[in-house]
Parts: structure tokens; C-alpha cells; sequence
């Protein structure tokens, strides 16, 4: 199937894309909140056709350079697009407020502090346009966002409400912090963290007369481990589209649900190692997370390729015996310089030999898909989609 | 003088560029060796062409998809390249071996296995040219590369000697485990192993009647460290061009030689952290190396632009004071997310104001530029350059 590839690759499977793509619409759907998927996972305008079909409200993205290229990328049933990021610099907010009205695409910024408010409002104002602002707020990643205790939140809030230039549309967090966590239980209690924060800040900003329209909440790893969506208006969730070892491992997601992989060529082999062509310019040298011992020090798990399709849970040894009977070898990619992934070599198990392929399970999906410039869509016949949006930092 | 630059962007300071090029080429002349920089350090034409201008007797690069890019892309004095990876698809040998005969550039490839000698010997048939071999030998890395004492290293040597359509040129090294050392005399050592091993295969395949006219060594750890180049025909260091923290923690570089440098704003602030628009996207998540406790966890150093350029030796603190008696700040990016670089607040150094910039040098430059479609030239006047392999792992 895989022969027309090159190596190394950065390869989607078709059908379990679509089946994740679907699996997060349902869940929405279920839910009655809103699915706006972030973009940056996949940075494709073909996924991202595929997320606003199956009925996803719009796009989030991560830049400003990145909210540019799904503007102007002519993506079909794109309506609206959150920037949540805290931009500062005007001129990049009236760039993109410009070019989303020239396409009328309706654009939401987030702001978390004063210096954010500024900036968009001398964007608005210099563009003649009213910007829609929604607060980041906090909760518990302390990475941007305010804090929910903070009285800068309620300020912020009225002034954006008091602006002739500016709507203040609501309130939008990340819990990134469940990327810590060790099980679903564990995602589960920060995602109805999340949700009490966000519903106790919307009550406190409501009884000061400020209507708070959104509640866009959520991850790959808070939406499907989320017990009660009351309050929520819209979750975010992006890693979704592929996942990794991470939802995996936690037991989120069985490993028949990974839609990207590295497909890989052994090119050397010495007595401690095999080495293979894939080195931390296609993995990223993003290293795993969540619980377990086997491969949680590595940069990506390695199948043979009749293997892959059988795997269902991450192996916890190098040799298993899967329920059909049949033996699952799986090596760990233990090292990476830029062009090589050392793989090391297990005792009573033979080594792949050079010039064989092997398909490699990647520890963040999000940052491999940043590496490449097309992806290979392994699906009914040969094609690649490229990258809309590799790249965009600024 | 940076305030044309957009962040975060990849800035390049241009004097201090040319000055390591020409340092490194007088190293080259002083000891009597050409001098063959890996371009996967800069990927771009600009830098390559003054590396040639320089006296550089040719490039290196890592990758089939490289060694197009660089011989399609006109660059001004390349008469010869050698692709130091051991590529076992035969069709993408014969690709670029056709390339260069095209543009009429000398063309030299590594092997270390006898599939890797069937690739070239079809590749080279195929073509009807005659192809260059390299035999890259492990020095102690155990990445790629024949083991000394390998028997197969002279059987491999033979067999190329033997065919009409390969040519056998001589051998190549890389001694990467210098970058597990912690001093100058650490790295010394190193490089003496390697010369010695090198001069002993070098001696035995001449005493089977096998001509060695090229010995290549090399890396910007080994190069200053390297005592004696007796025997060595050619050095391959990359990353002397930037340069990053791990040479300026060895202590073989000075701080005011890293010419690479990410510029970034601090777009947010909480308790804790105060966040700059910098993040995995652009400063990678490679780790610090060699010695040292301050800033041996983090993913780069940060300094108020007014301060960088009186940074001599990498702090040990947040807080020094200079020679000059004044007062230096730095500040440690502790944590990445994508689009964020997390920097700890320290208790009695005042933060950064949001919107503020910082000069970030991080540990590892060759991935930082793999990163970016263009650098940031900081000179006499505003420009930037294009790369012209960024994302070439096939």
C-alpha cells in the first residue's frame, strides 16, 4: 500500500482521520456545545474542509501568520475563526481583522491583558471595524490567561464592553495542564475544574450586566474524558484529527485511532543499534508523556509494518503476544540527532535489516506535522495534501 | 537596530557570521587541511557562497533532498559536495548524482554497508558515470559507520576499488560524541581518537594496495579542541557559523561568537511565568548539554537586548555582575509549548513589560534554522535570507 512513499514521511490515514473527525463532531453534537477545532494539528485546508463539513463551527488557530493563510487559503465553509493567542502588536491584528472581513470571515482575538486591549483596539480603530475580543482566563495552566480571582478580569471585560471599537464576546481557557495528567480520571477532574472556573466567572461577569455570549473550553484530552458540558457554549480540541502516543497512553484512545505516523527506512545497523532516517527534523525531539514505563523515555515507537494495524494498546515490552495469538515485536526509538533515529537493539529479537520500513508511532503529532511540508494520505489511491500553515510563528 | 524585525524570527548577526567563517577557515589553512562545512547548519546559499569565498573546498550536506537543493540552487563557487549519509534507495543516489553531473559539480557519498555499495553501484550503472564512495567509519559514536576492527571495512573498500563504476576516494568520520563532553580537553581527546583510528584504517588499506587520498574528519566541538591534524586530509564542522550554547559552555567559544539568536516578545504574564512568543515552533525542544548547573534544564537563555552584546561567558546566575561593573539579567526559558516560551519570574529581578523584547540563544542552532523559512540578517542594513533546505529529511 505504502510503496509509492518516499521515506522519511510524514503519513495520515484516511479513514481513521475521518473517523476521529467524525467521533469529535458526534461528541459535540451530543453535547450541545460547538466543535471549532484547532487548526494547528493539521495546518491543512483539506482536514480543515473535512472538520467544517462534518459540522464544526470554524477554525481556531494559533498566529497570526497562521490565522493569514486560513483566511486567504479559500477554505470552503469557513465562516469564523478564533485567534487564541494574546497578540500584542497592533499592526498584526489589523492585519488579519483586515483580511477577514475582505474574505468575510468573522474573526474572534483573545486578549488577557491591558497591553492585549491596546493593541486591539488601535487595530479596530485604525480598520474602521468592531473586533471581537474574548478573555483567556486561567484555568490552572498558568500559562496565559487570567487568573479566575483576579479583579483585572471584570475590568477587562467592561472596558472591552465600553468600547465603541471592541465586543466582548465571552471567555475562552486551555487546561493544559491535563497533558500532565495519568489517566482519564485524572482528565476528567481537570476538565470539570475547568468548566466550574469558567461557569463561576460568567455568573460574576453577568451579574455586573455584562453578557458573556461564548465559553470555549477544552483539549484533545479534556472533551472526551468530560463528564458535564453545562455552562459550555464550545470546545477546542485539535490533536483530535491524529492523535499520538499521548491520548493513547493515557487510554483515551485505542492505538487504531492514531491516524499519523512516520514511515521510516532502516539506512545502518551496528552491534547496539539500528539507525533509521527519520531523526528530530521529522519526530521533533518532543519527548512522551503521560504514565507507563516501556517507551516513556523514547521519541516514538517502532512496528513492523504488518504489524501496525493489530496494535490496539501501546505495548509494554518489546515482544507481546496480541489476543489473535500472534507475536507484536515493537522497538523503541531511544535517541534522535536531525537526520537519524537510533533504535535499539533487543536480545533474541532480530533487527530489521537495511533498506526495510518501519512505521513509527510519534510522541506529539502536532509538532511532527510542523516539520513537514506535505503529508502522504495513505487511503483508496496515492495523494498528498501540503501544509497550509508549516511554519507560522509569527 | 532589530526594531524592523518582526518576532519571533531567527536573527542572524552578520559580522559576527563572517568572523567565525574566516576563523575557521585559518584553523583549515594553519594546518594544512581543506575545510568542507556541513551547510545543515544554514541551509542557505548566502552563507555557503561566503564559506566558498572563504576558501571552503567545497560543502557538506545530510540528506538526497539537500544535496539537490544546494546543487540546483546556483551557488557561486561550488565545485564539489559531499553527501555524508549512508543512502540505501538507489534511486535517489542516481537522482542526485545525475544533478551533479548536470551542473558539473564533483559528487562524493558516504556508505557503511554493503546494500549501501549495491545502491551506488545501480545508481552509478544506471547513470553510466562513475561515483565517488566515502566510507564512513564509526570513531566511537555508534551512529553509522564501519567499526574500525569490522573486516568488512576492507572487503567494502575492495569491492568499490574493484568496480568499474564506482571509485573509492577514502574515508570519513564524525565524532559526535564529542558533544557528551564537558571541557576542552574532553573534546581534545576526542578528536585525538578519532584522527588515530582514522590513520590506522587509513595505513591498513594501504598496505592492501588500497589508495586513501581523502581523510574527513570533524565537528565544531573537535576542530579548535584538535591538537594534531597528521594524517587528515579535510575537516566538516557545521554549526561553527552560529554557533549555540553547547560550544560557549565547553568553553571553546566565546558568548559574543553566537551569531544566531531568536528575538521574541513577551506577549503574557501570570504569577509564576512571564511568556514570550517563542516556543518549540521556533527554539525546538532540543535540551542544554555539557556542564553546568544554571540554565542545564532549560531551552535557552534570555536577555534584555541592551545586554547581549557584553555577555562574554554563559551566566551562572540570573544576576552578575559584569567587569565593566554593571549589572547583567538572564533569564531561563524553563518550558515550551508550541507558540510559548515559558520564562520564570525571579524573585527580586524585576520581569519584562508585555510587549517588551528579549535576545534568546538557544542550545541548539542547526534545528532552529530548520525551523524558519528565512533569517533575519542583522548588519549594516535590514534584509533577510531565504533558506534553501529547510525541511529536506528525504
Amino acid at each position: 500500500m505504502s510503496l509509492w512513499m518516499e521515506t522519511p514521511s510524514v503519513v495520515v490515514d484516511e479513514k481513521r482521520l475521518l473517523q476521529n473527525i467524525d467521533r469529535m463532531q458526534e461528541l459535540a453534537i451530543l453535547n450541545h456545545v460547538n466543535l471549532r477545532p484547532h487548526a494547528k494539528t493539521h495546518k491543512t485546508r483539506e482536514i480543515a474542509t473535512m472538520q467544517l463539513a462534518a459540522g464544526a463551527c470554524g477554525l481556531t488557530v494559533s498566529k497570526p501568520s497562521e490565522a493569514l493563510q486560513f483566511l486567504r487559503g479559500k477554505v470552503p465553509g469557513l465562516a469564523s475563526l478564533t485567534l487564541a493567542y494574546p497578540v500584542v502588536q497592533s499592526k498584526k491584528i489589523q492585519e488579519v481583522l483586515q483580511t477577514a472581513q475582505e474574505v468575510n470571515v468573522e474573526f474572534l482575538l483573545t486578549v488577557d491583558s491591558s497591553e492585549g486591549v491596546d493593541a486591539a483596539q488601535k487595530a479596530a480603530e485604525t480598520t474602521c471595524c468592531i473586533l471581537k475580543l474574548l478573555i483567556h482566563v486561567d484555568v490552572g495552566y498558568h500559562r496565559v490567561g487570567i487568573e479566575a480571582d483576579d479583579p483585572k478580569l471584570l475590568q477587562l471585560a467592561q472596558r472591552i464592553n465600553a468600547s465603541s471599537s471592541l465586543e466582548f464576546c465571552g471567555l475562552l481557557s486551555h487546561a493544559g495542564q491535563a497533558y500532565r495528567c495519568k489517566s482519564v480520571v485524572e482528565c476528567s477532574e481537570v476538565a470539570e475544574t475547568e468548566r466550574m472556573m469558567m461557569v463561576r466567572i460568567k455568573n460574576m461577569l453577568e451579574a455586573n450586566d455584562i453578557a458573556v455570549p461564548v465559553v470555549s473550553v477544552g483539549s484533545t484530552l479534556t472533551e472526551p474524558a468530560r463528564k458535564d458540558f453545562t455552562g459550555i457554549t464550545e470546545i477546542r480540541p485539535g490533536n483530535y484529527v491524529f492523535l499520538d502516543r499521548t491520548p493513547v497512553r493515557m487510554g483515551l484512545f485505542s492505538m487504531q485511532d492514531v491516524a499519523l505516523t512516520v514511515l521510516a527506512t532502516v539506512v545502518s545497523s551496528n552491534k547496539y543499534n539500528f539507525i533509521v532516517d527519520a531523526g528530530s527534523k521529522v519526530l521533533s525531539s518532543d519527548g512522551a508523556r503521560s504514565a507507563g514505563e516501556f517507551g516513556s523515555t523514547c521519541y516514538g515507537l517502532a512496528f513492523y509494518h504488518k504489524d501496525f494495524d493489530r496494535v490496539v494498546k501501546e505495548p509494554t515490552q518489546n515482544k507481546t503476544v496480541l489476543e489473535d495469538g500472534q507475536e507484536l515485536i515493537c522497538f523503541e526509538v531511544t535517541s534522535l540527532s536531525e537526520e537519524h533515529g537510533w533504535v535499539k537493539k533487543i536480545e533474541g529479537i532480530s533487527s530489521p535489516t537495511i533498506g526495510e520500513r518501519l512505521v513509527i508511532v510519534p510522541n506529539h503529532s502536532c509538532v511532527v506535522s510542523n516539520l513537514t511540508d506535505s503529508l502522504y494520505i495513505q487511503g483508496k489511491e496515492p495523494k498528498s495534501w501540503t501544509l497550509l500553515s508549516r511554519g507560522c510563528t509569527m
